[in-house]
């Protein structure tokens, strides 16, 4: 078996020359292949559907689309790099003279190399994207063939949902967007980690049900949202998956509500990771927690990634590609993940069912023989510190905070008091 | 037109000479000249009037007051620095010793120099203020002419009062004492400062009603609460205006309560200044805010001073005169205060429209065409707050508070999304 | 009359030869010393007697023990020192190689001149305690006469309990463990701490009425609780008294409310005392609060200690002798520990009977004729403060914490203004 962060490359590998937008051919063809992994449900929604405040777009295709000199030279060609046409460009063959071309050219002056990604989606508009260095090689007395052969029509708005049914109906949600073309960091990397929790929790069984949904950003996720608003309250925690490739460190953006479960599971995980780390407030801008956090929601979803959208300088270029992102990095964001949501699925609350005074631990053999040993010691603590706080007010996650011990030793010893009768889930009524 | 901090001083040049006292002419003659520039409405109160646990007092008059040597010279002389008889001295003609003058004369002998300001408002008595190097003329071996020409019978406290009417009953109170004799910066600056706040409140339309009150010290902040009690609960937000033209920063002390609006709008408003500036908590010492917020009342009023009364060498000194106020320094008090007033008049909670997923900005004209550039980042960013956050729970105030930007960006913010009826105050049912 | 920390000290030396266990004869004639200076009732409790998850164990007693080589001598001897013995081991009289003896010969190889001390109350094991340079004197090649000459039968749990009644039935607990063989710090230290406490609070009136246990540690408390479960709701504040005579520095453990009465006291006495200490948050091992804070009691009960237990080298081992302890380190603990008594008698709520504006203090004498002399000033903000926030909603020790004033200064403020008639204890109806 392949390690989970080559998998995952792999993945992103596979999927990085599609050319993706917010509709489209690229994003079903990059959706059939997360199906050969995953058995993702593929939806379809037609232009012009009302979701809340915004309508679906046209579905955008786009087939070629150049910038040749008059020796024919394809000087700039969308089959090399898809970041060069700006997506959602309406189509066009024209011959211009750079005065007339330059208005929609876009570069990185600071990154004479690199390539910027543009869109436009909701305003008819065309461009191109290229280098620093392309750029100072068009002339001014000379005139180009431009060509963008796309087409914007009447279609599809395309996502993929997968629900994992678990003992409960309570659902967490698992969100990545899809519709950036060819950025490996923002967010392919977001899919192959998605792809990854998915197979891993497909594989055994779950107290919560799992909800994954690989959405175009912004008009994807308020498509869900408007279509399945009935079934949010069994949303009970969530997380936007974004950026998580890189070689940064973890960052974790708080949900709205700011102090949920999901929010302290992260934080609880991240501090015991003994690795550097940010936790960072809510803000409303950002990726689609700004739509499940939106106040007509207030959803428990926040945000993981590594390196922040906007603040490395890679993000929405060119060099945003394969080399970017580390099977390490996204095997590390994958175990971080999982811990958390192990912790989700073994947190809640017991009671102690001899709350007065301490239990004689040392008739019931939790008592370690060899009582100064390291391990042992901290079992033991972890032991007074469940029948201590198992009052009803606090869960396994509230008495690891309070006791500073990593929630694994709090559930190991809520599990072996509760092999000795000490310790009744409170759920079990 | 004049600058503020000028007009200001010139009050202050014009009132410095008029010897004050809580009750007397002094007083009148004061609150005519502040007449001359607001409608401000005088009461009189009578001397034996019970308020609380107070007596008003009787009516305390100077014409004149000396230390004249054998040879008839005035050696201290009421008409050169009223500081120079302690207020509410007895009235006295007698011809003394040193060694029987000496218990009734008083000095700064750290500052040789200057004359101290000594007061005897509730116990019978007289004395002298003086400069160390005048005391050092007296003579042991000689007899002195002593006189004190003054009258302490049955009369008024008399007190100022402005009420400036808004759209709401609800009230903001400004208040500042007016009973110290040559003191600039304690209070005729805060005297100044009432007049020019209330000049230019009366110019404009107003939300809140603003009640002025110009009264001594004390006894006439406990008369005006005793004779106005049932309309206390009209009061939303006060300040008392205290020392406000030195050379030092900005020093907000917080009300009682610690946390109200006043409290959260100076704060917000000194922060985001970019200049030093201090909040302190309440505590029951100080000026006029010790009855205002004393625990029968709890009044949110605040006190609003440079440097803070006790703490600089000047106070209660000849040197706070009129050098230590500053045209710059009153003028920035001034700014500071109306941008805090400004501040309460806006802040309202709004509630989000479509609150259900973000609106679409770009449709509506509210993205920027240039995205990146800084304002409009700013301003951008604004938008998605007061979305985010116009839930009901939220003033604009809490709003700026959470997103660390300027109210007044938040405020254009909510004005600009009100205009595309995304947003809607919350008072308008 | 001698001081207390002298006295505490000849009461340690005079106990500290004695034998004493969680049972047995060494515990009685323990408490019938401390009779001799407070009226202690003595409890006995039958073995088997069931309290909680525990049942009262058979009572232990011991005569003698050794190891004596061929010669006869004793190599190890029980009346040289007690600690030589494990607690609770079953007697024995054998010849034994080396070889067997080991496995029950427990040294301190970090200090080899020191003898540990160890138990086996709830295992049936016996041992003997020896300093390493001890057992390097022992030989593999001979055999040894081993004795232990101890009884392990039905019989008492014996425990020692005070109730000083007070004007309210509302308890203030006091208790100590008497468990530890030759150990002064642990815990003679807090025995004749007790003592001390309990000689002062019965010199003279009382508001609480206080209730000293003289326990085991764990069963003793355990034994206590399960047999006056009813009257627990009596209790409002508890310490537990153990390591108190050591030079270190005082530390308070709070109780599991964490923010009780009695925490608050003792880190208000401590803060104010211009010494090192510290104040920690609760856990739930360590001495008898884990049985009174534990979850069906939550009693607000902390610990009182200078050094923590576990945290010295000389704890639970022969070094902790009579020089480990100091009459000034004793008389410093029940200095501190009378302090917070003092607190919590004179600690209660007052209603300002004046609370419209500030009363006229000067009137009343309440005012320093010599206004800025420091002390002067500090009662005069002290009278200021109690005023301004004794409004039904804040306690004597609530106004100390606000102000920033030592409680002693604002418990004199309320008595002058109680005087006066200006303030009322909201007790008194």
């Amino acid at each position: 078996m392949t390690a989970p962060g080559t998998e995952m490359h792999a993945l992103i590998t596979r999927l990085y020359p599609i050319c993706r937008s917010i509709t489209g051919g690229g994003v079903r063809e990059t959706l059939r292949i997360i199906q050969e992994q995953v058995p993702l449900e593929l939806r379809e929604v037609p232009s012009g559907t009302k979701v809340f405040d915004w309508t679906v777009p046209k579905e955008w295709n786009i087939r070629d689309a150049w910038v040749k000199n008059s020796a024919g030279e394809r000087l700039v060609d969308f089959h090399k790099l898809n970041l060069h046409v700006v997506s959602y460009s309406s189509p066009l063959h024209r011959r211009l003279r750079l005065a007339e071309l330059r208005p929609h050219l876009f570069t990185l002056p600071a990154h004479p190399d690199w390539v910027p990604y543009r869109t436009t989606y909701y305003e008819d508009n065309w461009g191109f994207c290229l280098s620093e260095n392309q750029l100072n090689q068009l002339r001014h007395d000379q005139e180009y063939d431009v060509c963008i052969d796309t087409s914007l029509e009447p279609g599809y708005l395309t996502y993929g949902e997968l629900l994992l049914k678990g003992e409960e109906s309570n659902e967490v949600l698992i969100s990545c967007h899809i519709c950036h073309p060819s950025l490996a960091n923002d967010n392919l990397s977001g899919i192959s980690l998605a792809v990854a929790l998915a197979r891993r929790l497909g594989k055994s069984g779950r107290r919560y049900s799992y909800r994954f949904l690989f959405v175009p950003g912004t008009i994807g996720a308020i498509t869900w949202l408007a279509q399945n608003e009935d079934g949010l309250s069994r949303i009970r925690h969530g997380m936007v998956l974004t950026c998580v490739g890189d070689s940064g460190h973890i960052t974790y953006k708080r949900s709205r509500q700011g102090n949920a479960e999901i929010d302290r599971a992260f934080a609880h995980v991240l501090k015991h990771s003994g690795e550097p780390y940010d936790v960072i407030d809510f803000f409303p801008y950002g990726y689609d927690e700004r739509q499940y956090c939106s106040p007509g929601f207030n959803l428990p979803v926040g945000c993981f990634m590594r390196s922040r959208h906007g603040e490395f300088p890679e993000y929405h270029t060119s060099a945003d590609n394969l080399e970017f992102v580390h099977a390490e990095a996204l095997a590390d964001s994958f175990a971080k993940c999982c811990e958390v949501i192990d912790l989700l699925e073994q947190d809640r609350i017991y009671l102690n069912q001899n709350p007065k005074c301490e239990p004689q631990l040392g008739r019931r053999g939790l008592y370690s023989p060899v009582p100064n040993e390291e391990g042992s010691r901290c079992r033991e603590l972890a032991l007074l510190w469940v029948l201590n706080l198992s009052d009803g007010g606090h869960s396994l996650l509230d008495i690891a905070e309070r006791s500073n011990l990593p929630f694994a030793v709090i559930k190991d010893a809520a599990a072996a008091l509760t092999k000795t009768g000490l310790l009744r889930s409170a759920m079990l009524g």
